[in-house]
């Protein structure tokens, strides 16, 4: 692309986003609801903490919108994978199959429990776990012994695969069921980004044993920090309360607690943020939606780039939208990313490859040419629901 | 204590807090100041989550306050612990010292790190670490190998010494300095109770490497759930900063984090409350210290029990007031706190000893006799800063 291309991306992108002369944020949360009214109430009574009503009703709506049986609050995504992993009964010295395309927190979830990530490739797709070629490469890496999924290689188990739906866009999770199926994998799904997004007609999230969902400032909605586990196990949602509530046993006034547990719960003043902030969800979804085809038609014009569209198996929340680089373009995504920043327009990259930071450079990991292409070809595009339509 | 006398003992205790013909919390939160003004700050601005100006401003606040050169907020005490502990250089497999007298926290964060907690005994004079029977203890079981304290028994390394400053009575330090200094362990304050409290006119959490503080609902100011890093050392502070934030390397938009790091930063909004909270503490100190002058004097005509004083050494927050039973007390703390609880005062007894739960009942512990006497006989006063004076 030349410069004059870019600045007329840069054009387009104010134009859609309706912000003509102001910077633009990637993502910025947005207050219209009863924000104000429930956190008010929250300090009025005095119950900001561990204990207050919100925390409930906040898992209870989380519960109803999903359609997973039970969602447990806490203080944040990564906290909810690392329980989600542990559930599905993740120990120390397991690996964990994970993509090497995804947030950091993904990885160090998996390593708080001693578990050893274990990084496998997306596909063009969806951007998310190629389950196709994951089988082919564990058919070769495994065997199963007393029905379990050992790596010849590391000699060790290999426990769950954590499929995470990249900036909201639903993993084809058929095939990846499957797999898990076949090499008796546990399924924790990492939903950090994709509360709104369905696979065929299901909410994400709700097909492993146990999965996590983020509320982060720059997530679909916020509790400020927060997050959630989604299990529609009775049995694992009542170990997923009490593990993230120190794992104390219920009694009037004594102090025991039966195994070690976590300080995970999400104080009720976040929670009070989030029931008001679910209330708006559909609303910010259709808002999201209708951005991503806004950006389609307005950037089908600049030539060797595109705009990722949902794939055809499902519902995405449009978390974030990606511009993607034709294969063909001589151009990088620093050039343009750097030019769209010095016009205040905050586009980022795709986060670095895990396998190639330092602390997790010599983990097991497949061959990644997908993910390397992905890798260098997609922008996050500004996608706030702040932004007037 | 006869029933009557126990009944005594609750008209006393309604008479103290003021609260003639309601429920008495053990404690409650107070929200007088700006709390509102400064979350609706949050809320209109949109600054909820990781990024704000309510963050800088706490740990600024919090570092005025206690005169440590640096204050980093975090997620709650849990984690503040368990990064102290990481600055101090604790390792996998190392032995941690600490009160088997304690919150389940202070143990749990050493384990977070897969280092292992050793119990030891607490004084009566201060409910902290009884530092000269501790230096008895390690003369015999430990030697010193280059440099480091060895277990023989165990022949691990014993790393560091956590004092927690229990119901905020400040732990004598200077003998405990000295048995750091000889053994050659690293001093980690689990200041968690201890906000507002002094030993020799310093504040408690500013003497070792880093220590830890809770504002968790119940704790003499709340931020909902948080808590906070202090050290006086620059560099420490900055990779605290750096791995309570995912270590991710500052940038304007590349995603590279260089060590396994954690999500442990305090959101905005609730750190807008630790503001507002900040401004009030030296009233709900005044307050805490003549609710304890109250307890004294009121309780004192009650045979066999006494209410805990703090140290001559220091100033303590009196966070909980603690009524101690008499040796003699043929009535358990279990008696007196069931008709308590009967008359709508929650009472609690001192946490179960640590070294008594079934996940660290086979962790290394010094004899524990004060410990276990202590715990049969202090009951935890309601001591909320909500009631009037």
């Amino acid at each position: 692309m030349t410069n004059v291309e870019i600045s007329r991306l840069a054009t387009k992108i104010r134009a859609v986003t309706g912000l003509t002369d102001s910077p633009i944020a990637l993502h910025e949360p947005y207050f219209g609801g009863h924000e104000w009214q429930y956190v008010k109430e929250c300090i009025d009574t005095g119950w900001v903490s561990s204990v207050g009503k919100y925390v409930d009703l906040f898992e209870q709506k989380l519960s109803e919108f999903t359609g997973a049986r039970h969602a447990i609050a806490v203080v944040n995504g990564t906290a909810a994978l690392q329980v989600a992993l542990e559930l599905a009964g993740v120990q120390a010295g397991d690996e964990v199959l994970m993509p090497a395309l995804t947030f950091i927190a993904t990885a160090n979830a998996a390593t708080y429990l001693n578990a050893i990530p274990h990084f496998v490739d997306v596909e063009y797709r969806t951007l998310g776990i190629d389950a196709r070629k994951l089988a082919d490469y564990l058919v070769d890496l495994c065997i199963i012994e007393n029905g379990q999924c050992i790596n010849r290689q590391t000699g060790r188990r290999i426990k769950a695969v954590v499929p995470m739906h990249t900036l909201g866009h639903p993993v084809d999770m058929d095939p990846l069921i499957q797999v898990c199926e076949r090499f008796h994998l546990e399924l924790v799904e990492d939903a950090a980004e994709s509360l709104g997004s369905y696979y065929k007609g299901r909410h994400t999230g709700t097909f492993g044993k146990a999965s996590a969902i983020s509320f982060n400032g720059n997530k679909v909605i916020t509790t400020g920090g927060g997050g959630a586990i989604l299990t529609n196990d009775s049995e694992l949602a009542r170990r997923a309360k009490h593990l993230t509530t120190t794992a104390k046993v219920p009694h009037r006034w004594q102090y025991i607690h039966d195994e070690r547990g976590y300080n995970f719960r999400m104080p009720n003043i976040n929670a009070a943020l989030g029931c008001a902030q679910l209330e708006q969800l559909p609303a910010f979804l259709a808002y999201k939606r209708s951005l991503a085809e806004h950006y389609m038609r307005a950037l089908a014009e600049i030539p060797n780039v595109s705009v990722f569209r949902e794939p055809e198996h499902g519902q995405s929340n449009y978390w974030l939208n990606a511009l993607v680089l034709d294969e063909r373009s001589t151009t990088s995504c620093e050039e343009i990313i750097e030019q769209l920043q010095a016009e205040q327009i905050y586009c980022r990259p795709m986060w670095k490859l895990l396998n190639e930071l330092p602390m997790y450079r010599d983990l097991p990991t497949m061959p990644l040419s997908q993910s390397i292409d992905i890798e260098r070809r997609l922008i996050h595009l500004p996608s706030g629901v702040k932004s007037p339509s």
